[in-house]
């Protein structure tokens, strides 16, 4: 086992990491950028470095800095989080070429992966199912009107190297075909340096159902379940639960069988996530596979009382899993609601700031993961995710209202900062969601809480 | 079932309350003294009531003023909490003759279990064991002197209306049992308005093992678990855990039966909780019944995935058990640390004041009740308790890691305020407590971490 864990993030995943490490006994170096001087992480650290100015690409996303960081403070393993270099097959073979153990799968297997169109050959020929579409990148426009002919309309155009819900663009009429095609090409080039795209069918009511696996280097594999992340805005999650509601045992046990199936079939090691699209009659078809802890990880965490991230950090120490699939025992269900720093009344605008008051919910079956606290400041640099509040009861219904009670406990305010967290009251009062009827399109339908939101004024 | 709860207390556990009650969409009423207008209760209730000065005897034990708050707000039923008036069967059946659900046992219970003494005969009946000693109160001297030479030395006198740890002297020499006696006779008056004494024997490294019960209106009754409540000082809980360390399953079982049988015996109904010392050789006796919900039930929520308080409401508005005892499932180990502003360097003295600094730990495992945030102000007025800080993980080794690192993230700081972090933080490094070798005496023993905290001047 390693002594030395550099976290290479910011926010509340950066302490979430370093809680554990801490747990198990590890030293822990934060880095953050100047920016983040006063952050929960950076106190709550062995040791804390300075990297960089707020531009992420002048800390977060600075290789050098980073590893002369590690170097620096004696780390012998890098924790990269969610995001920034987390999901960078470069990086993670610079830190092998400095005798740093990067948590998280090898670095050709995160290459592969990262390509969204190889992963779905890959995946292809391990046996899942997938979508109608492209099987690699479709490079030019002729090859994808041929595709777009074959898959059928509505159809999706992706960037392959894309994530986040950024570099996607649905496509209803062969007419918008060539402008879309072009779009994406550039998003795709601007966001992701990599102007490379496929084509999925696009699935109108589709439900987004995602598994989360487990692998040792040893070639053991679990699933520890599958996590709803239906409710989306613009492809961006806001609401996730673990179990999906609705599911027989038969799928729940299906689609996780096919995730470890595929983790495996690829050489994934550590924790990975498999998402997937259900459709209206309950099949599955692979999406794309995450080679990283995810925001929405803590559901998983509630429902199987494990600790991913120590999985994590034991697998990268060369650890065999101490569990198989018979060990896992999923109880309850569990809600997560990403409050945001951003204003639904303005299309979703973020709002930096001060935080005069943060006033988080607790109590029973509550779990709260943020790095803000009353008196922080929400910079203008990074994502806005506030806070992620998580709740546990022994049944949906139970786990919805204990949610319901948390919004009405949280108190955000301060000059200029709006919240979400009125939307999300409204997504949990509303039938669609209470009933489990939510698709990856509910909150794009006329009547949905999102429309009530935005004409709302914004009120938070 | 009602549908308006007034909440008859203060601090984390009106909070505790009025979530439960929200989560259930009952209308909750707080009711506060002029010194706690700000209390996070009193922005979360769907309304709030001021019901007098500081003083408790001039608020929250004002059965006039709550009573008037009630019928003024139209509640139909009261939570006492724990504490103030939760324990008095007088308030129980004014409660009852002004039509308003009391949320509790009955009465004529609550009066015989106030009683200690009462309550040993009662249970010495049910077929419990006891301690040797006097099975009613102990009216003179002569009668002590007698029971003292049948009970042999040493030996406890306790207050019979006692609680909370006060008016208990042990007595090691037979020298000084009239000073003894004369003593606690004296703060037993004084504290709890009731001279009468009893006689106990007294057990050096006895543990503390108190089962939780819950009992509904039709006869149904199930036990969940135990707890381990040894870490005390001076007859104050510090440290409490479920399950309790090295019970086998037949001790657990047995004790769990033991619980329910005399509860059953007595009539009660509701949650409460059975107190048992367990000596060396591991045989347990009945101490007391707490006929309350108790500060340390969220350890119980932890392993059980239970809500008690819900279960509390839900047997007071006639429902039957919704589960049987094959239904209570124990799942992992949890832990709560009561995190007091008080100065161990000073003799426990209570530090009231700004909290001008108060970042609670969260993430995985977690849980925080507390009544505080940043800028809130600890009362002279209450009792010193800011915060329970609760962890849960699937063994207990992790449970206590997790603790630890709690404690160092737990920031709380303002003008003269000191707390007892530090004190918790060796308790849970202590060789004694880690390997379950603690008892009731262990933080009185010399080189115990009270003893070291005592010396070391008292730094947060």
């Amino acid at each position: 086992m390693f002594s030395t864990v550099l976290i290479a993030n910011r926010g509340e995943i950066a302490l979430r990491v370093a809680r554990t490490c801490r747990e198990l006994g590890l030293r822990t170096v934060a880095v953050h950028s100047t920016a983040d001087c006063d952050a929960a992480v950076v106190r709550f650290a062995d040791q804390a470095v300075q990297i960089g100015p707020p531009a992420p690409r002048r800390s977060y996303l600075n290789i050098p800095a980073v590893i002369e960081a590690a170097r620096t403070a004696g780390a012998d393993a890098i924790h990269p989080g969610y995001g920034f270099l987390s999901e960078d097959p470069d990086f993670a073979q610079i830190c092998a070429d400095h005798d740093i153990v990067f948590i998280g799968p090898p670095p050709q297997v995160m290459q592969q992966l990262g390509n969204k169109a190889v992963a779905r050959e890959l995946m292809a020929e391990a046996g899942l199912p997938l979508l109608p579409g492209s099987t690699r990148p479709v490079n030019d426009l002729d090859h994808a009107r041929a595709v777009a002919a074959a898959t059928g309309y509505p159809l999706v155009i992706k960037a392959a190297a894309g994530g986040g819900g950024r570099g996607i663009t649905v496509v209803r009429d062969p007419a918008d075909l060539a402008q879309a095609w072009t779009t994406t090409r550039r998003t795709a080039q601007n966001v992701f340096g990599d102007s490379r795209v496929y084509i999925e069918k696009y699935l109108e009511r589709a439900r987004h159902i995602e598994v989360q696996v487990l692998v040792d280097q040893h070639g053991n594999g679990v699933h520890l379940g599958e996590r709803d992340c239906s409710v989306q805005r613009r492809h961006q999650k806001l609401v996730e639960e673990a179990p999906a509601v609705g599911l027989s045992p038969a799928q729940r046990a299906h689609i996780g069988e096919l995730a470890v199936q595929g983790a495996l079939a690829v050489g994934y090691t550590g924790v990975g996530t498999l998402e997937f699209l259900m459709d209206e009659q309950g099949s599955f078809a692979f999406m794309e596979m995450n080679a990283r802890i995810q925001v929405e990880h803590p559901v998983t965490e509630m429902v199987t009382g494990l600790d991913l991230v120590r999985e994590q950090i034991l697998v990268a120490a060369g650890e065999p899993l101490g569990i198989r699939q018979p060990d896992v025992v999923f109880t309850g269900a569990s809600i997560e609601c990403r409050i945001n720093a951003e204003d639904p009344s303005r299309d979703f605008l973020p709002t930096p700031g001060l935080l005069s008051v943060f006033d988080v919910p607790g109590g029973p079956g509550v779990r709260i993961d943020t790095g803000y606290r009353a008196g922080a400041v929400v910079s203008q640099h990074y994502d806005s995710l506030l806070a992620k509040i998580v709740t546990w009861a022994p049944d949906r219904e139970r786990a919805v209202a204990r949610m319901s009670r948390c919004l009405s406990e949280l108190r955000v305010d301060g000059p200029g900062v709006a919240t979400t967290r009125e939307l999300h009251q409204d997504i949990l009062a509303s039938e669609t969601f209470r009933s489990g009827r939510h698709h990856t399109g509910f909150l794009d339908g006329a009547g949905s809480p999102l429309h009530l939101q935005a004409t709302a004024g914004g009120k938070i």
